[in-house]
């Protein structure tokens, strides 16, 4: 598909019900997506085959702010990827996760906050590794070097090349499958500065579970394996064991019920905005 | 597919085969296989969609030795993730992965020539970081407790719930989706303790490139991104970025000249093994 440099969510929406469409035709739907724009949240295309009992499959590449194992230039995206997979009596499987050791979002929380980030997350200009979050951010903003580094963290010793695989291999099949910018050229300029379309590159998949299974037997198999893996043994002073999914359905639950605690600030920053449009205030 | 408790490598060949016919008429195809046994390399079987012009994509579960996030039981395999993009003058891009920090075999390695393990590859029967590798293989073959961390290590902070939750959807697509066991239900014993089929579980896929992109440009894209990663910055120290299969072509290349060193204990073994069979000796 050619997103035609649209809002990206409506882009990718359309994209994954294309791959729901062809996967109830056909078992396995592909969508690939170029000239598009930040698609927001990988699980929410995900989570829309549940409801079709598919498995669903969705991963985007990224402005590059993150270093490639034995780099210092910032070449690939976070490139998140999601997989859903629905299940019986239990919640869905629903992995959400970017392929750098955390997502650039986080850093940015730590910054607003004024907390160092763990060692392991983050490189300096120079690539060594730095516990602090502005410095990051602002590096990779202005393109200076450094970044985020991929899971696994720096070197090989952890496994970073495979944090580093993993986001290669979804550049290449969002953007070389699509005919896309790879993340490291999304977001270019003409040569007086000005923004021309990002060109970000998305992929989506859908798998009709009764292709391979009944869909009765993959669902009790399903909430077997989530119930084995909770009810495993836990380390000391651990209490639970998650299944990926778990953690937001449940904060979702609250926040329907108790609302959703806004930051001082944003609600500072909606009070100012209401007052210079002369509207009433949301809140 | 069944794969009627055979040999894990002509199994594996002959479904991968399936999904590379597959894909032919149909541009994507998905084979699930359970029954089966160990089947080798991961890389193998998505290397062969290379030769049609293919991506590759395979995956196997396997027995339970890696411990989920906040668990000391392990629970899932080492589960690898292999993906093969072809290039075009370039080699292919070949990710080959397993899914916790390290594999098994690179413990076994390190115990054989008496080295430590760096803390954050595995854990003690009590969930806490060791650096002895026989006593991991020991703990996990006696089924004691204690394992390989997955990928992104302990807990959450470096992303160790990532590389659980990959585990986990390889342990969804490989036995879930296939009937197989999963990891930790994988290799059972009758009451008399003796061996039952193994009933592991595989996952294999083909993508016919040309079912997105035209072929000739897909792998300019290719051959363009692989040269702009290996040519970005490196880190003081470092002389080269590597893509992923990189290192191993080159090793194999080295091989064929040059053979294959053999520990000595092997060729010792190989000795002894000819003398009671009375055979002439390999070497």
């Amino acid at each position: 598909m050619d997103g035609g440099a649209g809002l990206g969510p409506a882009v990718a929406h359309r994209a994954m019900r294309l791959a729901i469409s062809k996967a109830r035709d056909q078992y396995v739907g592909f969508v690939v997506v170029r000239n598009s724009n930040h698609f927001g949240i990988a699980g929410y295309y995900s989570m829309m085959a549940l409801e079709h009992e598919m498995i669903g499959i969705s991963a985007t590449n990224a402005k590059a702010v993150v270093l490639p194992t034995f780099g210092r230039e910032a070449m690939l995206g976070t490139n998140p990827i999601s997989i859903a997979v629905p299940a019986g009596e239990e919640r869905p499987f629903v992995l959400d996760m970017a392929t750098s050791a955390v997502p650039q979002g986080k850093l940015e929380v730590y910054e607003r906050s004024g907390k160092r980030i763990p060692l392991g997350w983050a490189t300096d200009v120079k690539g060594r590794l730095t516990d602090d979050p502005g410095l990051v951010v602002e590096n990779v903003e202005a393109r200076k070097g450094g970044g985020l580094l991929p899971l696994g963290g720096m070197g090989e010793e952890m496994g970073g090349h495979k944090g580093y695989g993993l986001a290669l291999a979804v550049d290449i099949f969002c953007a070389v499958l699509s005919g896309a910018a790879c993340s490291a050229f999304t977001h270019p300029a003409d040569e007086a500065g000005r923004h021309l379309p990002a060109n970000l590159g998305h992929f989506f998949a859908a798998v009709r579970v009764d292709g391979f299974q009944p869909l009765i037997e993959f669902k009790a198999s399903m909430d077997d394996l989530i119930r084995r893996l909770r009810e495993s043994s836990k380390l000391e002073g651990a209490s639970r064991i998650y299944i990926h999914g778990e953690k937001e359905f449940e904060m979702s639950e609250r926040r329907q019920k108790e609302g959703i605690p806004l930051d001082p600030k944003v609600g500072l920053d909606l009070r100012n905005l209401a007052k210079e449009l002369d509207v009433p205030p949301p809140l």
